[in-house]
């Protein structure tokens, strides 16, 4: 039995990620981006707010199934309701936004806190509620960009590059990092 | 007169993003974020190689004329033509692959050479040819998530987040960072 190594979220218990307004069909393809990056960089959970969306949970799934790792998924449930949520368990909300303070000015504070962290993501308009409701409303970059960046930024971070490295257990296929090629072990095609 | 900062991809003269296999319609939005990640994060150019798409171009457009910012759009030409010029001119190529090698162990290489530095993202499959023409393959963690993503934790590390406080000249809008709010300097609805 391989000893397991510490994951990302460990001192935090939970870091989840609540994506708002996904419009179905239009934003597939983002969103779906955004629940990989969640996966990758090191959150355990995704949380589609509002309807939900077969091609993103299967997309989450297969890399799931394939790649490894643990991303709890819930869908087709209130935003407002998991913030609620969120802090009623004791935990913290950090919204993502162009309009936000820094993130090198908060993510310190963020990190040496040991609460869970939901971080929330939106599509083109967040309702004013979450920038009340969050604990923090964080820029990566007072620029309109990507949520699917911000995100990636944010937990690159959060935990100082070190997600980079983090071990996904059950996974299938393992890629060993080459200079020119495409180095696939497991033997699996993915 | 305002005097000028120094912009990001100063000490290379050029740092450009070149977006392989471009689907128009079905890619849209992604692409799109790709080009406002290279903007947002210190690129001066997009290249989408391959077919053009207005609404790319459109929606870069309008963010230059609004947030500000220099980027050279290009579209409708050939990949490889592109990769060869750039070493033509003795600029170098960096395919940003989940294949690759961590970023961490080529970064300090590659920030501190001064070439002008290419970018190669890819939507699902790219060909044998960037492999082996790029001088880097450079993996984001060796995990699937996002060509998003993966860009602007590159260009985080490059510009070691300095870009983060890049000044976008000729902006109409500007964002005045705040805990709670949307703060917007300029009077300018963008």
């Amino acid at each position: 039995m391989q000893e397991k190594l510490p994951k990302p979220w460990d001192p935090y218990g939970k870091v989840y990620v609540l994506r708002l307004g996904h419009r179905p069909q239009r934003d597939k393809r983002i969103t779906t981006h955004v629940a990989l990056v969640a996966r990758a960089f090191g959150a355990n959970g995704f949380i589609l707010a509002g309807a939900c969306d077969d091609s993103v949970e299967r997309s989450l799934r297969r890399t799931l199934e394939c790649w490894g790792g643990e991303v709890e998924y819930e869908c087709g449930v209130s935003g407002r309701r998991k913030v609620e949520e969120w802090h009623e368990m004791g935990g913290e909300v950090i919204h993502l936004t162009m309009y936000g303070v820094p993130v090198d000015d908060v993510i310190e504070e963020i990190r040496s806190s040991t609460r869970p962290k939901l971080i929330v993501v939106g599509a083109s308009k967040v309702e004013r509620y979450y920038y009340d409701a969050a604990d923090y409303n964080v820029a990566v970059g007072n620029q309109p960009h990507s949520e699917v960046a911000a995100l990636a930024v944010f937990l690159d971070r959060l935990y100082r590059g070190r997600e980079l490295y983090s071990i996904f257990y059950g996974a299938r296929a393992r890629i060993v990092p080459s200079p020119r090629g495409k180095t696939v072990t497991g033997g699996v095609e993915c």
